[in-house]
């Protein structure tokens, strides 16, 4: 047998990381309760043809497919499929017919298409689920990992945008993330920029490049606008604009300038400014700021779009979001508008980690061990097991007599804090000795007075 | 576009249903953290050579085959395998090197395994997540379920065999499951039982033959006996063995008469009698039940072997485990005993809505819902919104003006039992109409009244 490992980019959680892992979620998880939105769980699996040709051909690239169970060349057998001289993607539809969920929104979309008839809209749902890519693994890159997302489906309100701004607040305030900013931007004045830069209806194109604005810089951006077929005019145009500094009145006032007379984009500003104004109704978000080169690929993105960076933690977003206008329309129920945005776990963990706002998370879970003396004392330790845990004490036992020495060993190892014995003496005067494992102190002690003191 | 569907036996839980399965998670979480049982989570996927061979020849047609990604023909082209004539089982290993997990035992031996360094032992690992399996779905078995299990490894105490007894009847009675049966037995009687009906060795077959006994009846199980190849001799001396009636003391005594001599049965009802003190030292567990019968198909198990069953409910068994000498030998780390339950949720939840039990589960997720009257009100709407939420009030806002006759359809289809109405009479006199949906009441209320009623 050879050692056992677990795939390239897959990680198991022990206790401690769990620990942590569970904090993030609760966390999560209350914010998203209190805001008024509902659970919901979708299967790992999803039909092929439910994913393929929702996330680019990127993405389908890296999508985890199941090999049909049983004899999955049979399909293949039967039609005469000459495998020899085909590819990997001619017969991919032979032989597999599931794959594993590569994000939480497409899945959601299916889900509310299916049910449309019994969902009560606007529908309010989070979902917490793992999602799987075959990416190259890298920091803060896995191939399975946790998305924590909240969408609000069948209203076009602004009000929507607003309240998942304020859910990102909450949710990193309470995780004692404490600098963070929430970019904003609008898929409209992205439009409306491109129009009035002469590229209509090349806003995709503009994207892409924009969005590599951070990696390639200036140059490279306009280097890859060109070869993406924008004119030069148009890049000199354009590029002041996505460059502009200022704070987010400055641009605002920029961009109605630049914009003016331009419909669509006009509308986009028009957005941010409401939404910021509702946002401050609800409250004071000061990480919020507009930023015109947030683009995030577009994807389906086509108004708000809004992405999370922890400061000062070298690190992708550990948030982001959107409004997509038609997103169930990929299944055929047109006419719905969503909102989301998405939280991602593993990286939300890597930035607290790295940040050490962990150390208030207690990492106790084992309050007290009960020795096992000798046999002979062992009906008295098991009956004080039953004893403390009746009052809700996290208590273990040690499982058999052996050394106190390597009892006590067990309990400095797992961190617990109270260690009680029970010999001879302890059997004669019904007492308990218990031993405060920081201190090294220990007290003889009465059953009511053991019980009064650890339950404190 | 088709109608998009999901996965045969797999499915989607709604918030409803969500409600209902996080409640039993958390229910089974704190009772596995009360006994002192540290979290694990492990990848969803496994090397596929980590759960071939572990399951059985069936178990391993179940185990769902994650398809190499990108080119997957490579290896088959480059290593010319003719593909014609092959097998899907030959060309498995070139196509597909990961899996679905299948329990979670296995992968709990394999981080045990990799992790031996850094664990302390005896070690407490609970473990809830979803598993997936190729079955042919029907009622009760699902593709893609949880399993929610708690194991100790690295100890042979009885204490803890006894401690899992514990935990399935605080768990179910938690649960407001009242009628159960925890069926227990013993590995070691099984074997002593072969050897005094001069079937050494048999027992594999033996236990087989004898878990179908509630299915296909008393000749049933003889004629496969048989056709396993087992004496009509031993199948004379066994039956009897296998069907005594009796309750638990009256089928002990019977069995030391029986298993008289032999070493290993001896020890069996050794520990079955070992188990049962410890119990009750621990608690009352009337629902513990000696079952000479009960084999779960042996698979690892060593000594005790656990099932447990709702009374009443025409389902599978819902909690099942026991003690396996060598789990982690599969591995190549040799000579770490350890006992295990599992609690299948999905059962679980299946006997709870059977019996009627989920009836005290509040499905109240929204508290309050915020109607917006007019946009000249909208303002005020939010504004209330944000008071409400932050004293920590579950508040929802409709999230545009519409008829209040609407706002108020989508209050009573989420069960949102209380409303606010804010028109341009509240707003005036500085008043709150406050409409309680299960009476039709409604009032006026100054903000405090309102904070307060509403805090209640």
């Amino acid at each position: 047998m050879t050692q056992p490992s677990i795939p390239k980019g897959t990680r198991d959680f022990g206790p401690e990381i769990m620990l942590k892992r569970e904090y993030i979620i609760e966390t999560i998880k209350k914010v998203f309760k209190k805001y008024a939105f509902a659970p919901l769980e979708t299967p790992s699996m999803e039909q092929l043809n439910v994913l393929t040709g929702k996330y680019g051909e990127e993405g389908d690239q890296l999508i985890f497919k199941i090999l049909n169970s049983g004899d999955f060349l049979k399909d293949l057998k039967e039609k005469n499929i000459p495998i020899a001289n085909t590819t990997a993607k001619e017969i991919l539809p032979y032989i597999s017919e599931k794959a594993l969920r590569y994000d939480l929104t497409v899945p959601f979309a299916r889900y509310v298409t299916m049910n449309r008839n019994d969902i009560t809209f606007p529908f309010r749902r989070y979902q917490i689920q793992p999602v799987w890519r075959a990416d190259r693994p890298q920091k803060g890159r896995y191939r399975e990992f946790y998305q924590c997302d909240a969408d609000i489906i069948g209203s076009d309100s602004l009000i929507c945008e607003a309240e998942l701004i304020l859910i990102i607040q909450e949710v990193l305030t309470n995780l004692k993330i404490k600098e963070f900013t929430i970019k904003m931007n609008n898929r409209k004045i992205l439009t409306g920029i491109a129009e009035k830069s002469g590229a209509v209806g090349r806003e995709t194109d503009i994207c892409v490049a924009i969005d590599k604005l951070d990696k390639i810089g200036d140059e490279g951006v306009k280097k890859e606008l060109s070869e993406r077929g924008i004119s030069n005019e148009s890049i000199e145009i354009l590029m002041p604009v996505i460059q502009f500094q200022g704070n987010t009145t400055e641009k605002i006032s920029y961009l109605k300038t630049f914009l003016q007379g331009n419909e669509i984009g006009i509308s986009g500003i028009d957005e941010i400014e409401k939404t910021i104004s509702t946002v401050s109704i609800l409250g004071q978000v000061p990480q919020l700021e507009l930023d015109i080169s947030l683009a995030r690929g577009l994807s389906y993105y086509t108004g708000a779009i809004f992405e999370v960076k922890a400061n000062g933690v070298q690190i992708g977003s550990i948030s982001g979001g959107g409004r997509y206008d038609n997103l169930t329309g990929l299944f055929g129920l047109n006419g719905i508008s969503g909102v989301g945005i998405s939280f991602g776990l593993d990286r939300i963990y890597d930035v607290m980690q790295e940040l050490n706002v962990f150390e208030h998370i207690s990492q106790v879970q084992t309050k007290v061990l009960i020795t096992i003396f000798d046999e002979k004392s062992e009906g008295y330790s098991i009956e004080l097991l039953s004893k403390l845990r009746t009052i809700g004490i996290r208590t273990e036992i040690y499982p058999q007599a052996d050394k106190l020495k390597k009892q006590f060993a067990y309990a400095d190892a797992k961190k617990i804090p109270y260690v009680v014995i029970i010999g001879e003496n302890e059997i004669k005067n019904k007492l308990y000795s218990l031993k405060k494992m920081e201190t090294g102190e220990q007290k003889e002690l009465k059953i009511e007075e053991l019980l009064t003191l650890l339950s404190e």
